[in-house]
């Protein structure tokens, strides 16, 4: 963004002063200390205020082609930098994310990275599943960027259902070879990152067959294109596959097989092996793998809480520059943020990002554990991590992609412009609600863990922290008070309520002779609605514990804050789900009248804080990219700037009136 | 598309012949009778069989400006075709939205047509506001294109409250002009269709002031560019805004006025008039404009409908070719429309499509009838069309953008392909919840009419027909029954409900003392939620009468496929609002229970007729215009073969390896 002579909006200079806590500490504290804040913004000048990385016309108006050019000319000065810092012991396998895929990097690099699965994916699965001479040979190469690889699973035929895929990796002990085909159309790799025109390695998930049998899906490391002429090798059909969405410049690919022979060393070993005979070792716990694949979907829900944060924070900002109308005929047009139902679009989204934000954190945290149980042979916990990544990466997409358009949305038609930012954020968004996991087959497999959560809970047997609640929130009655206590109470209420009469209803079925996968799929409207009144009552229960911890560490000012957004994202999920609290909880028309009011004096407290609020989120310009939602809210200025830019605005007359306009208009006369 | 030779597909073949009724006769009830199907199909190959309206690269590849050289191409030859339909009589200011901007139209140019406001508002705009005199001047050329004009109404800082524009038009008595500005930056028009290159005329509303007072926004014909050289002419700044989500093609301008003189006759003066002298002459009744500018609001509805028709045919069929995990551990993969989940997000989106339909039908008729009344001077029935065109037009938007979005997500991956058609549809329609009134605001429109008349009720006054509900509703007990007659009663029960609280807190707040603005603006939720629930019990209700009306006109195997498709309908919406249900209904938690068994047989009575169902829609392949959904379901051919076409899969080598790749990989080793 140019802007030569920065004068602030007046607007927003007086919403900064109506602010009543510190916006530094809050900032401090989202970055988990001070010392953060200073290394991200470290991080972030070093890349931002290169100007080598900046395009000299914005990227969305260049054909598909130029577009991918582009891109691979920015990710390269991207990787070196990132090179150099991995030098200097600055950078390391979470950082990644955050400057390829993240926050950072997707502010560089709008329209996504053709690189990044490279680091996001490539080299975390040749450390999580190569043995150590395996990693000793592929990881030095990788780690230097003198491979590029990406990750091949996901088919044209198969994707959330990966043992379904058909790609086979045939072992030849004779050669000592595994032979790697297509045998369908269906069966060609489709979507992996970077794999269209870029990558020369990739890890293929193939069906393993050795000695006549078949074991499933494995990783293996093969070769795409000679790392001298890029030219694909024998065998190897690759290219793209057309314009998305969103993403158009991560270079997705297609690949299909036709006899690719890869040495038996390039089978991913350190769980199960194939033997040179052939023989086929099955790893002594199969769920070795589990902790890793699980990886990108525990850090997704922070990745996706970022893209919220960015969205709310442009459409908070615009809504106070914004004004539209009269609420009384004397008065000067209102700035939009104090209507009412704007508020109640924007804030509840504000509370969501905290919301996520801590639930993201507690599941990293969980994460780790858990992976580290997993390398002592533990496994109880598995289950409820994954029930719960399951839930919280489906509920916490599909609340953000939402949230984005309902960010958007309440821009008006400035919020439909490219250079709002928001159609790329919501590409990016929505993206996420499809890939690792489909949302509603994720919430089917959390489904299952509570059904079974609610056979232990009949048959008296122990339960795992996070259903603990199933064993008493039906048989109490909660007395209803204004209180974040009440409402988890009765949100757990309504989780169990619906938890016991699905598995009731599941049950008749399977009593009248259905057969149990039919009374499943016959149920699965209610299963998921089970796993989303879990989920959406474990949210607000984890956002509330992390408040109350911080409760002695935080100033009084910013706890006041931090309390409000808690009460408004509880009372809001509350609000949302008023049908379930009427059928299984005690809560009475009076209690419902009382939420509405608390609704909005909730909105009216938070009101004066808005701007300040986002602020803290020290999100700069360059990350949030947005004509809309600039610190300066400059907001009109640079609608017009970035108009400037457009191709098409270098002329007065555009070449298609001489070609085709005027033919017509004049063949007329 | 090119399929060489046709195979259908089997699964699609095998869902065919399932098929309980006549798709034929559907297809022409929805036509409106066999004449007016033979009408459609004969208009769409006139267009669709025109090889000369298909580009030869995907537009989603070309450069911004390359998409609009080609829009110009194509929409010059389309409107050579349309006057040639006007030549034989073949077609009228009805079908035009549809070949420019609507179900056709946007099928020959999925990114928008820069033309369309020409057909679409000037025109309609001259006829509806210009004098005979001024129709005698302009619309011979309009209609017969030797000039091109736009509609410029909105600017960089007003949309929907249109009375904030900031644009002037001074009348000069000494030369008898109107001088046209800008005052500022956010005076700049902002958003017109085909403002940017393409149009040489426009009509400009602006604030007229005459004689030293304002007069409020009037409409002026202007002409922005020369009818040879199409350089704007002096005093008009002029450009294209930049890129959007959506709808790259239709060339939305800016345009600013620096001491603009055009000649008083250039004043639409139909309805209020300058004279001479300057004299302002305000017409008899200043709400004759009114009936006119309701008229694009009340097209859209159909609009909106078709656009999501489009999609779940899409998705339908894709979901009965796509096969994805097993339900039962020998039997094959699943066709994906035989999980209830993924019928319980397409089924009830087939019932909003003929909801909306039938709505649309309505508000067309209403309409037309209030615009003959308007003619003989009669007002009274313009309220009720007002707000039901408001909270219609916001819930068929919403809803359909919504709607288009779980298609798109219910495909997976693929849905995100652009070769789908999803993302340049919900560009489409999303745009809709903004332009032509936000959605917000028109909703609190509809909930201004719907407290007058709650206070009507209350003073015992007469109600309106699609208000008169307010009188018994409330009363009433209605025993619960599986019926469409039942679910009508308990919503408007909860409508009335609504109201009738939302009433309460308004005026308890006022009698605090509240300014009746301010109580106004603190009690929007509500007044929002009210609308959409007296929305959506019209909606049921209309459609409900259209298919008993259809009763005995329609064959019996026809019918019974129409009354599972209302019922549907009727039990989402229930199922959607079970807490207003329980909070303003007698509704029971049994009743609840049996409303979800009900919505489950109804899926399972649908499944068969689904492919059929959206088979009756009669919609051309290339209308769909997506590989997922074509008529023979050969989708991961289409795919494929829409992937051939990107220009970055020509060559095996894009030159980025050489340029910045193949250095940056080299220089690490």
């Amino acid at each position: 963004m140019e802007n030569k002579k920065i004068t602030l909006n007046a607007d927003l200079l007086k919403e900064r002063q109506k602010c009543t806590f510190n916006t530094l500490e809050l900032t401090h504290l989202l970055d988990g200390g001070p010392e953060n804040t200073i290394e991200r913004r470290e991080r972030e000048a070093f890349f931002l205020d290169d100007p080598e990385l900046k395009s000299s016309v914005p990227t969305e108006y260049l054909s598909h082609k130029d577009k991918y050019e582009e891109a691979v000319r920015v990710s390269c000065l991207i990787f070196r930098k990132v090179l150099h810092l991995q030098e200097q012991g600055k950078v390391g396998i979470t950082n990644f994310r955050e400057i390829l895929g993240g926050e950072l990097g997707s502010s560089i690099m709008k329209d996504g990275n053709p690189l990044t699965l490279h680091y996001v994916m490539f080299i975390p699965t040749l450390m999580g599943q190569g043995t150590y001479e395996q990693q000793a040979e592929w990881i030095q190469k990788a780690w230097k960027c003198t491979m590029i690889g990406t990750y091949a699973q996901t088919e044209l035929g198969h994707g959330t259902f990966i043992r379904g895929l058909e790609t086979t990796a045939t072992y030849d002990p004779e050669t000592e070879e595994f032979i790697i085909n297509s045998p369908m159309l269906t069966s060609y790799k489709w979507w992996p990152g970077g794999l269209g025109h870029t990558a020369n390695y990739a890890i293929v998930v193939a069906q393993l067959n050795t000695l006549g049998k078949c074991y499933g899906i494995h990783p293996f490391v093969v070769q795409l294109r000679d790392e001298e002429t890029h030219l694909p090798l024998p065998g190897i059909k690759i290219g793209e596959i057309g314009c998305k969405l969103g993403m158009n410049s991560t270079n997705n690919g297609y690949l299909g097989f036709d006899n690719v022979r890869i040495p038996r060393k390039q089978m991913l070993m350190k769980n199960n092996k194939v033997l040179k005979d052939g023989t086929y070792v099955e790893s002594p716990s199969s769920k070795l793998t589990y902790g890793t694949m699980m990886f990108v979907r525990v850090v997704l829900v922070q990745d996706v809480a970022n893209y919220l944060k960015k969205a709310v924070t442009i459409a908070v900002r615009y809504s106070c520059v914004r004004r539209q109308s009269q609420l009384k005929p004397d008065e000067p047009e209102v700035q939009i943020i104090d209507y009412i139902t704007q508020q109640h679009k924007l804030f509840p989204i504000i509370s969501t990002y905290f919301a996520f934000h801590y639930c993201a954190t507690w599941l990293w945290d969980m994460y780790n554990n858990v992976n580290s149980e997993l390398e002592a042979g533990q496994l109880n916990q598995l289950p409820e991590l994954h029930a719960l990544a399951c839930c919280l990466k489906a509920i916490s997409t599909s609340d953000s992609a939402s949230g984005v358009e309902t960010c958007r949305l309440a821009c008006g038609g400035h919020g439909y412009m490219t250079s709002s930012n928001f159609p790329a954020t919501y590409g990016l968004v929505t993206a996420m609600c499809t890939y690792e996991g489909e949302n509603t087959v994720l919430l089917l497999q959390t489904a299952r863990f509570l059904m079974k959560a609610w056979q232990n809970k009949i048959e008296k047997l122990q339960l795992t922290p996070t259903v603990l609640y199933l064993k008493t929130a039906k048989a109490s009655n909660f007395v209803y008070t204004r209180s974040i206590n009440w409402i988890i109470a009765v949100l757990q209420q309504v989780a169990a309520g619906k938890i016991e009469l699905t598995w009731n209803h599941m049950n008749e079925r399977i009593k009248k002779g259905v057969s149990v996968e039919d009374a499943w799929n016959h149920t699965s409207i209610e299963l998921v609605a089970c796993a989303e009144a879990h989920c959406r009552a474990f949210v607000v229960s984890r956002y509330c514990s992390e408040i109350m911890r911080l409760k002695d560490t935080v100033s009084e000012s910013l706890r006041i804050v931090l309390v409000q957004l808690l009460h408004l994202y509880g009372v809001s999920t509350a609000i949302k789900c008023l049908g379930d609290l009427l059928r299984f909880s005690g809560t009475t028309a009076d209690n419902i009248d009382d939420l509405q009011k608390w609704l909005e004096e909730l909105l009216a407290l938070i009101r004066p804080n808005a701007v300040s609020i986002v602020d803290s989120f020290d999100l700069r310009d360059e990350v949030l990219s947005s004509t809309l939602g600039a610190y300066d809210g400059n907001v009109y200025e640079r609608l017009f700037a970035e108009a400037a830019k457009s191709p098409l605005n270098t002329e007065p007359v555009n070449k298609s009136f001489q070609q085709h306009l005027k033919p017509f208009l004049k063949s007329q006369l």
